[in-house]
C-alpha cells in the first residue's frame, strides 16, 4: 500500500484537519444495505472514508452493506450513525445537498461538476465539507435541504431523473476525484519502446515506397502522388512506436522475400 | 413526457442514425442481474437506450435486471444478446474499451472525461460509437481489448481501483450527459422574485442602519465604520432576492416596534 493510501486510511475517518482535504458523505435515512455498501465503495474508489448516516431502515452494523462494498471495509468500519442530520453535520462548516431542485425554497443551485470543484476548493483552505443525500424513497426533506448551503443537481434525462442512491454517491465522488487528479488526459502506452519520430517515421516510408515500386504496385504514374500520400496518411494515423515501426520493416521484408506467393 | 424524450426512446434502440447523437453501452460477460439493471437505469438516466450483452452469464431476459433498473424498461426491452463482443460492434464505426491499462499492448489511453467527449464529437459527425465494459470478476479481455479504438481508464484510488459494473458504465453514462448539457452551472432559485438590486439592497442597509443608530447599537463613533460595512457584508453574501428583502424590512420594523422587549 502506497504513502498516499495509509495517510488516506487513517487520517480522515474521524474527521480530522489532515494533510488531504477530505469530504464527509451523509446518508439520511437509507433504506437497503446494498446501496450503503455501494456507497462505501464507490467512496473507497474516490479515496474518501468519512460515511455518517442518519436513521438507516435496517440499523447498522449491516452485513448487507458490508458484503456490497466489496472490500472498502475501511469505510465501513468507520461509519458513524447520527438520529438527525443536524447533529450528523454538526462538525462541518460547509455542506452541499444532492438532490432535485427544492420548490418553495430560494436556494443556490449547482450542478455536480461545478459545485465539487467548489467544495475542493473550500476543503483546500480548511473548511471541514460534506454532502448530504436522501434516502431511496422520497429524498431528502426540506427541512434538510435547508440545513445545506447549496444544492447540487446534476443536469440528467428530465423523462428519468432518479438516481440510484450508491450512482448518486459515485457521481460527486468522482468529480471530487477528478478535481484532484493530475492524470493526463490522453496518453499512449509505449511499454519498452517509445513514440517514432518522423525521421524514423520517413524511413519506412522510402523503404515500403521502395518495395511497392519493385513490386508494380504503383505503375500507374499519374496515381502514384496520391496513393503514395493515402498510404503515408494511414501509417500517420496510427502514432506509431519504434518498437512498432521495427515490425512494420519486418512485414514489408517478408513480404518482398516471398516471390512464390506471388 | 418531453419532445426531447419521444425522440430519444424511439430513435436509438436500433442504432438508427438519428437527430441526437447515440452510444451504445456492450457488456461483455456481465454476471449478476442486478448490475446489468443498473446500468440500463444510469444509460436512461442520461438518455441512453442501446444496450448489448454478450454472453450474460444468467442468459436473457433476467427478471433481476428489469428490476434494478427501476422503471428504465426501454433499456431492457430492447436489450440485444450477441456471442461475441466482434458480433456485438459489428455496426459500430468507433469503440472505445473501459477498462484498467492493458499490458502488453500499446493503446491510446483516455480519462472518460477527455475520452467521452471525444466519442460525443466523433458521434455527432454520424460515426455509430459505443464503449466495451468487462464482466464483474475478470474484466476485458485483451482480445476484446485490441478490437477498440481507445482505452478509458478513470484517475481513480490506486489502492481500490475496482468499480463496481453499473458504476462503471454510470461514469461513462454521465460524462456522456454532461458534456452535451447546457444546463447553468450555478444558479439560484428565485421562486416568484427576483435578485435584489445594489439600489433596493442600498435602501436596506440605510433603513437597518438608521434603526441601529437609534437603538443605541452604533454608539461607539470610532467603530462605527467598521460595524456597518461588516453589517454590510453579511447581507451581501446572502445574494437576497427583492422578497428576502422586504421580508428584512418586516423583520427591522417588527423589532423596532416592540419598546417594551429592551
Amino acid at each position: 500500500m502506497s504513502g498516499t493510501d495509509k495517510t488516506l486510511l487513517t487520517g480522515t475517518e474521524a474527521g480530522e484537519n489532515t494533510a488531504s482535504p477530505s469530504l464527509a458523505i451523509i446518508l439520511v435515512e437509507p433504506q437497503m444495505g446494498e446501496n450503503i455498501g455501494m456507497a462505501s465503495r464507490a467512496m473507497l474508489n474516490c479515496e474518501l472514508t468519512d460515511l455518517r448516516l442518519v436513521r438507516p431502515r435496517d440499523g447498522w452494523p449491516n452485513q448487507k452493506a458490508r458484503n456490497a462494498a466489496s472490500g472498502a471495509d475501511v469505510v465501513i468500519d468507520a461509519v458513524r450513525v447520527f438520529d438527525t442530520t443536524a447533529e450528523a453535520i454538526a462538525d462541518l462548516s460547509v455542506v452541499y445537498a444532492a438532490t432535485a431542485r427544492p420548490r418553495d425554497m430560494i436556494k443556490t443551485v449547482m450542478t455536480p461538476r461545478h459545485g465539487v470543484v467548489q467544495l475542493r476548493a473550500k476543503a483546500a483552505t480548511g473548511l471541514s465539507c460534506g454532502v448530504i443525500f436522501g434516502g431511496e424513497r422520497a429524498g431528502l426533506h426540506n427541512d434538510d435541504v435547508a440545513l445545506a448551503d447549496v444544492v447540487l443537481q446534476a443536469p440528467l434525462n428530465p423523462g428519468f431523473r432518479s438516481l440510484n442512491l450508491g450512482h448518486a454517491v459515485l457521481m460527486v465522488c468522482y468529480e471530487w476525484f477528478q478535481d484532484a487528479s493530475d492524470a493526463p488526459a490522453e496518453f499512449l502506452t509505449e511499454m519498452d519502446s517509445r513514440q517514432a519520430t518522423k525521421a524514423e517515421l520517413g524511413n519506412f516510408f522510402t523503404r515500403l515506397e521502395a518495395a511497392l515500386e519493385d513490386s508494380g504496385f504503383l505503375h500507374v504514374e499519374e496515381r502514384r502522388p496520391i496513393m503514395v500520400r493515402n498510404i503515408r496518411n494511414i501509417f500517420q494515423r496510427a502514432h506509431l512506436t519504434e518498437q512498432e515501426l521495427r515490425t512494420l520493416h519486418g512485414i514489408v521484408s517478408a513480404l518482398v522475400r516471398q516471390p512464390h506467393k506471388r
